[in-house]
């Protein structure tokens, strides 16, 4: 198959490159560099079935090449801290980047899957989330360039398959890790990797009983490609229903980077993300999928990544 | 003052562009008429300070005149048979036909007014609805290219009030009327009236005690008005809280047009709205604002508008 991908520089959008490179499909990267890195595109640049194109998806696609099989649309901001740095862009590349995405698709007669996520749920009422809960989303806070784009996407996708018949998927991707996260990234995981690396306390905000979930990025790679290969056209939720709380992650990093390093505790900022747990009952029938890879050896991976970046950058 | 709307073809639009050329201020019309009509724009075209722009607010508004002072964002499908025809471009005026009529206000240092909607609380959980309350939408139903379009609109007219300092304002709109609707609207008012001047049958749909509230055209366009001179860009509720049974509105109605027609009762259709009714708080301490006209004053010019209508497409 011919796959394009936007956000192939991303985080998510990297593991999807060289998953479908590995199983001998031919990818092209479409990213501008406004959240991706370059180093993730260097991975690839040498394989000969990759190529990669520089553009700002919410402009246009610039490909001119053979018949596509799919466009996956993984390009935008994704951590808080980015995409309230770039209110704008992120709003347009979930309206205009999708609607670019979805007519090379439509020209290309090739099947489109979104990324969406599981902040279309907001800050939910009803836990955990099934595909079927419209959620509680607040439509001009300082969130909702991320919230409501992504919620834009998902209806202008539905709007092609149904006006159109695109043939699309919808993906609602949970709190994601795993290597080629962005350093800077703002959230709980690259911020515990990065301060007990640098040998720092790993700070706790709140009393750390609070809870998070987090599935390694292979896990949904797998839930990706089973989904392609299903016709199921309404959003599919993936993400690892396990919950940790802050304090008990804070501890698995420290045990295996360095088990001296203090936890210190700050308060709540205001605006902190409220818990989100994926009900996975759809993608289990659906795709016959769950996530696999626990917590621990997923730590384990992401934290080497960051060690030797850390060696080469220094 | 020189205001630029978009929409100004459509109902609500011409009520401003009158206003505003009553007032003694110049207007800028825009409008494609993929919704708006014709006549509602040669209603002006002799007056010395309308300009007209046939133009598609999604491509472009190709405005290069003198310094415009606001900018009115009105331009959209409304009614759920016209926006369920036109799901793509609705979703498109609601996002690119947004940014466009803000990147047009930043050029000029002009103020921007959203036209936003009652339907951004979707299937509310919550009555009357305030301005706080987030609203309960499916994001990806068949209501959704209008619902996510107004809620992206709402997003990026704040993103461009924060990051680029536009001087915004939003407003909701409940269910309206008046002269120059479409009769083809589809909605209960020209429903029913139309009904009547054709000497047929009123038809209501399920047993008729479900409520509705109606606002007259000139309210709202008070309101606006009143809302442009103050400096609030959080989003603001016009409508009338005022509640009539659909039966009670028949019969106000028939009375009206002829007391001799029969009501007769049809099985609701699925996906009928639900109930929304307006909390005006904000708008009467803000504003000093709330709805005059009585049911029967605005049906009473409306109906003489159809009526005369009628006789001039006889």
């Amino acid at each position: 198959m011919r796959i394009l991908i936007t956000g192939s520089a991303g985080f998510v959008g990297s593991h999807l490159v060289e998953r479908f490179l590995t199983e001998g499909h031919t990818v092209v990267g479409v990213d501008n560099y406004l959240s991706g890195q370059r180093r993730n595109t260097e991975l690839f640049l040498s394989h000969p079935a990759f190529r990669f194109i520089e553009a700002d998806v919410s402009t246009a696609i610039p490909y001119d090449g053979e018949k596509l099989d799919w466009v996956l649309h993984f390009a935008s901001p994704a951590s808080p801290p980015h995409y309230q740095q770039f209110p704008i862009e992120t709003l347009m590349v979930g309206a205009q980047g999708t609607q670019h995405a979805l007519e090379l698709a439509h020209a290309h007669g090739a099947g489109f899957l979104l990324a969406s996520t599981s902040e279309v749920y907001g800050d939910p009422l009803v836990h955990p989330q099934p595909e079927s809960y419209w959620g509680h989303v607040n439509p001009n806070g300082v969130r909702s360039c991320y919230d409501e784009a992504k919620r834009y996407a998902e209806a202008i996708t539905m709007a092609y398959h149904r006006a159109r018949g695109v043939n699309t998927r919808i993906i609602r991707i949970f709190n994601t890790y795993g290597p080629r996260m962005r350093h800077d990234d703002g959230r709980v995981v690259t911020n515990f990797i990065h301060q007990a690396l640098r040998g720092e306390a790993l700070t706790v905000y709140g009393d750390g009983s609070q809870t998070r979930s987090f599935q390694f990025v292979e896990d949904l790679v797998e839930g990706i490609v089973r989904l392609m290969g299903v016709a199921y056209h309404e959003p599919v939720n993936l993400g690892n229903p396990d919950e940790y709380t802050i304090v008990q992650f804070a501890e698995l990093i420290r045990s295996r980077i360095n088990p001296t390093l203090d936890i210190v505790f700050e308060p709540m900022p205001q605006d902190d993300p409220k818990q989100r747990k994926p009900d996975n009952e759809l993608a289990k029938k659906l795709l016959d999928w769950k996530p696999n890879v626990p917590l621990a050896t997923g730590l384990e991976v992401t934290v080497r990544y960051f060690q030797d970046l850390t060696r080469v950058l220094i």
